[in-house]
């Protein structure tokens, strides 16, 4: 069997830079994400089970319980998790993604993205915000409450809001950002301030209560990560468009479930190539220690896959406050990552390197033959359940991921000839 | 007479660094305005006649006689500008400053800044956006137009909307935006973003029509430069702490009249140096050429004047595809500026410089010694009255002006030893 994995892998990227996300609405999850069912939790990173789960993901499966009304309280919840009563399913395999524990159910208000060159659709939670979020694996009644104002008044405002916006194309979006600082996985505050200025005269235009209208601005305004449940299924829209090519070693998913990491290949389809999850290594809040810290968690690694994010951290020099390093770390991990992929992207331009286009399509080949892993930029969650945000700083894959990958496609490919 | 020269330019430095201008609201220029009358035009730049003035300037005269209703038409509006019935004064001389032809009269809505450590006061009008504007000398129906409805409906919204948000300390969002590929003065887009959501909760719990509320968020959106006309009083307010100091040789104001470039000294007070204005080199909008450009107009240099703007273009490398040049001559444009400055901005930092302060506080000494000017980018104004923007460029100032300065500082502190 002959493979041209050059074509192949160009045939990838191509399909990845012909990408159009644009921001059709906002639903809700049973409604248009495929095969979401009531008991159902969707969730971060590779398959799972509840045993596995580590703590952060458990609390958001145990929030995610009592959201639903499935469960009243937090020990109900967990004893209704371990059992087959409830199913647990990767966001990636329903078109998705969810950023940290990334926990999706039935009736959360999801955005839609369509990708006007194929049609097809993905979706992504709205982000809560910071401090005590479910995402960071938080329950208590104010993330409970804030998840239902977000039902409530939130996605409906923003539902009638964006049929009254300009159309919202995410590619421009995210490219202006990055002109703008932000390399749009742990720093979105240009992104959220574009998305902001071109919602608000929408907003005003809705038929909501003005104390509604006000609020919806004034909870966007507070959030600087709001553009981030933007930027991870617009990352994730184009990699879709090469989850499927034949003989490529494009990388199509990265992403963690804070026990596994996994990816999947363009050549492999919907494989997933798992190893441990790593610990971030980064900047801490006042009062947490390493030991404090859960292992490398959720979607938005997804960034990083698409050339943004990590890859794209020479755009975003005030980031390094955030993660830690220098600026010239981050010059030096952006000019390290056009070593392990194959193009460059069109739309998004790193101005500090004379605009060039952010390294795009990681190829499984050259992180094998170089030894450079992906690098990733990420928030950290505490490691038990219920706590929330403790730092954010850097992390890597772990090398087991690549490696089992790379022996799959060997034996697909490579055998019968 | 001995003058400790070091310690009064430290002193004028500290002055600057301490300022902390916030935006108090909205009046009416001749409400406020100190020294505004009926019959008075306010004009960037250093003084200058009617009979000297270039067409852009000209145009923005007999627009605002105009829109005063001084005058019916272009013809009886020009007559009259010749008149001792008109009078012209710098804005400079009445704790304002106006962008590119700066034309400021009394029915004009104007923006009040306070500087919360001395409680002075300094004022700009609104910005008018891109295109057909007065402030390039355009005086159509349409400018005319805009600034009425300006009058009536934007500053109306703004004026009662600020009250209802958050304090703005102008000095803190303009470091943000440093942190955002700004350097605030001919990119502001992300500055204006930051305006916009801090504003926009605050615009929808005004008790105007929505309609009004939505087109004052869509024109704020609808023009990127919205907050230059903040970033210069603002420039302004911190220079104007140090624009009297005795025996200090730091440069407090640098402004253009379209014909004359300006300079004030902080221990010669009031006192103008003046040299021709240069021309601009840079980028024009297709189908213009460099015989179609004014020379340099405008009070914006006062963004250089304070350590930003062109001193600060190593913060924002996209600038380079509005004004010309590479990223690495907008870093060296930075670098250049620390040596001619004595002190580096204590809020403001650039993060493509491991986040050194931007070089504050322009030292007429070692402009003349070291014979580097100061580095201005700035917009281009067709020469001719009535046409508007032609495109952007880099300048600088022409030395007289501060050759004429250290004489005037010799003859006054050194004569008498």
């Amino acid at each position: 069997m002959h493979i041209d994995i050059q074509q192949a892998n160009a045939t990838a990227v191509n399909a990845i830079q012909a990408a159009q996300p644009v921001l059709k609405g906002i639903g809700t999850a049973i409604d248009v994400v495929p095969g979401m069912k009531k008991n159902l939790i969707l969730h971060a990173g590779p398959p799972i089970t509840w045993e596995k789960m580590s703590g952060p993901l458990r609390g958001a499966v145990i929030g995610a319980l009592i959201y639903e009304g499935l469960a009243k309280t937090p020990e109900e919840a967990e004893k209704m998790a371990a059992t087959d009563k409830i199913e647990y399913s990767p966001w990636h395999e329903h078109d998705g993604v969810g950023p940290m524990a990334g926990v999706g159910t039935a009736s959360m208000p999801v955005r839609i993205l369509e990708n006007q060159t194929n049609g097809r659709k993905t979706f992504c939670t709205l982000n809560e915000g910071l401090g005590k979020v479910l995402r960071y694996g938080a329950f208590s009644e104010e993330v409970i409450t804030r998840l239902k104002w977000m039902e409530t008044v939130l996605a409906p405002v923003l539902k009638a809001a964006i049929p009254l916006a300009p159309q919202i194309n995410l590619k421009n979006m995210i490219a202006q950002a990055l002109q703008m600082g932000d390399e749009v996985h742990n720093r979105n505050k240009a992104a959220t301030s574009l998305l902001i200025r071109e919602l608000a005269p929408a907003i005003v235009k809705t038929d909501f209560p003005t104390a509604d209208k006000a609020k919806v601005l004034e909870f966007m305004h507070s959030n600087d990560h709001f553009f981030l449940n933007l930027s991870m299924p617009a990352a994730k829209m184009m990699l879709q468009a090469a989850e499927w090519i034949e003989g490529s070693t494009i990388v199509t998913t990265m992403c963690r479930n804070g026990t596994e990491f996994g990816i999947r290949v363009a050549g492999l389809k919907d494989r997933w190539f798992t190893g441990p999850a790593q610990i971030v290594k980064g900047l801490l809040f006042p009062g947490f220690s390493e030991e404090d810290c859960n292992p490398d968690i959720g979607d938005s690694a997804i960034t990083e896959t698409c050339g943004i994010g990590g890859f794209s951290m020479a755009a975003a020099p005030a980031i390094v406050k955030f993660v830690g390093g220098t600026v010239n770390d981050a010059m030096n991990f952006t000019r390290k990552m056009y070593e392990i992929t194959d193009g460059e992207s069109q739309a998004f331009q790193i101005p500090n390197m004379e605009f060039r286009g952010s390294p795009l399509g990681i190829n499984l080949l050259k992180v094998c033959e170089k030894n450079i892993l992906p690098q990733i930029n990420t928030g950290i969650a505490h490691k038990n359940a219920g706590v929330g945000q403790v730092g954010a700083g850097l992390v890597n894959p772990p090398m087991k991921c690549f490696e089992d990958a790379l022996e799959a496609y060997v034996e697909k490919y490579c055998k019968d000839e």
